[in-house]
């Protein structure tokens, strides 16, 4: 069961308190992998990613039969500074498209047989402008969180988090450099696809924004607040709902790994429960997921959000899946073992 | 229609003459790849791939409908001299295995919707050991070539071959040695996994073998029949037929990417059909693969064989396809297109 999301300091709290893997099925899968038809070794990181799913799901011997795909959108007031190649009426665009079924992620869910939701938080009200303001209010951070927390499904055996939100790649660049420090620079991309001139005038907008909300930097909850948007709120809530509920998550791209940040910096392990499904083409995912510890399982030069890495990367843990608790062992299948 | 191979002349004359992609298919994805909705190029090497497989299937908007494994299994003489680290009689065992749907790649073609024939190739007659003689006869070659022609299924539209034949790392050594020169311990690797003293003597017999048949090297097909074993020479043999057949391929690891090397010496573009499916750990694989220019779809740590790697990257294809063909574009979806 999950607990109801009161206030910002339940959330930090219930984060801190998740429960860790359990160790039985941890042990019981690293057994299980030993004795299965193969040299010791040879399936890689499928084995790895086997155990630690086995773990999470409580058991040794698990399966992946309800992986769950949720995209969350949202519109920032500081597309006003121009920082993105669309205009921002796509938002609400896609959102149509993903309802429609026509969008990447539609076909990225279908082909890992996961069930797709999507939500889109008061597309008609922007958040504020961080370069003004704080995004958001307490209130509507907590309304945000909640969205996602609440869209978890329970049984739900796996979970990918995605979004839509023209100009938020700019959010997330100055979540990373508000949590991590370095320069503006060094997290600020591309996105969409600006040109030399937009990715200046984007990487200023972040530093300003940054410098703003100085006072907030290395707490998870109040970059989140100052900096981030609602998709990317949402995002986390559901991520926290998820490690709650010891649902493993299979994360996305850069923002989602933003959201992702803001966890962590509420809590140490509050990731544990997530792997990298990719690592994006845009720039400063690499740099990223190295400050998560998470090392990606495909690198084929993604940079679309909406899950879409995620998704795609379900059909590797599905397969890590099926190898671990489908294969004979030794034993089953009378064949002899190596020296 | 697929031609008979009546002799080793015939095989590299079908190979030398057979088709190239489809230009208009490959111009008709490449449009529609264009009009899709997600900013250019956001989909990264799934674009690519989409348009690759598009050309040789002859249509601008395909499906993956019917991906065929097939497994073929060899045993080899050169097991003699202590190149593995498990005994031959486990290659007859994991046939067993393979027909009982009980090994790892059983449930890789499981999961990607594949079929998947198992083909055991005179296991019974393991080959002769190549520092002794050739591997085979110019009879058993061509018994062996065909017995790949015939597995391929003409309806099939993406094939993955694999194999299995306990010392095979040896030949698939030996064979990247005599293609491509340099050292015997370059090309050489712990294969299912032998020691430092394994790894010596394993060395050492690909040497033997490359100079005993040095007339021999850089002649593709006289390559395969000295240095190669049965199930190496029907990997070729089906890719070939797939090449034929302009079904596509993915590549597995090192014993199929150095089957496919004997192709690619054969007849320059004999590999244009095929992509590597993944990066195997087996030492030597990212060399052969920089010899047949292709870059991995995924680096996962695997070092299985079996099919296993092209199996997984079958996921990644059918989703690359599934985005490409199902994906609304901008009018379609009545999005707005950037800047």
């Amino acid at each position: 069961m999950l607990p109801d999301l009161s206030d910002l300091s339940t959330f930090r709290t219930l984060l801190a308190q998740a429960p860790a893997p359990d160790q039985p099925a941890l042990e019981a899968a690293r057994d299980r992998n030993g004795q299965l038809t193969k040299p010791p070794g040879a399936l890689g990181r499928l084995e790895d990613l086997a155990i630690w799913y086995a773990g999470w799901r409580g058991t040794g011997r698990p399966r992946v039969e309800a992986p769950q795909v949720i995209v969350f959108a949202g519109n920032h007031g500081v597309t006003a500074q121009g920082v993105s190649a669309f205009p921002p009426e796509v938002t609400v665009q896609m959102v149509a498209n993903f309802q429609a079924g026509g969008a990447a992620i539609n076909q990225l869910a279908q082909a890992a047989g996961a069930t797709m939701t999507v939500h889109a938080l008061d597309l008609d009200r922007p958040t504020v402008d961080f370069t003004t303001g704080p995004a958001m209010s307490e209130a509507e951070l907590l309304d945000a969180l909640r969205t996602g927390w609440t869209a978890v499904d329970p049984q739900a055996d796996v979970l990918v988090v995605g979004e839509m939100g023209i100009g938020n790649t700019t959010p997330a660049a100055a979540i990373c450099t508000a949590l991590f420090g370095g320069d503006a620079g060094s997290w600020t991309g591309r996105g969409t696809g600006v040109d030399d001139a937009g990715l200046a005038l984007k990487t200023d907008v972040v530093a300003r924004g940054v410098a703003l909300h100085a006072e907030a930097a290395g707490d998870g909850i109040e970059v989140l607040r100052r900096l981030g948007g609602r998709e990317i709120a949402a995002m986390a809530g559901a991520m926290a709902a998820a490690r709650v509920l010891r649902i493993p998550v299979v994360l996305d791209g850069f923002i989602c790994c933003a959201a992702a940040a803001c966890l962590q910096a509420v809590a140490q392990g509050a990731l544990d429960h997530a792997v990298a499904g990719h690592q994006s083409a845009e720039g400063a995912h690499a740099a990223l997921l190295g400050k998560l510890g998470k090392e990606p399982l495909l690198t084929l030069g993604l940079r679309l959000g909406e899950g879409s890495g995620g998704a795609l990367a379900l059909g590797v843990l599905k397969a890590a899946i099926a190898c671990h608790s489908g294969m004979a062992t030794f034993a089953e299948a009378g064949v002899s073992e190596g020296e």
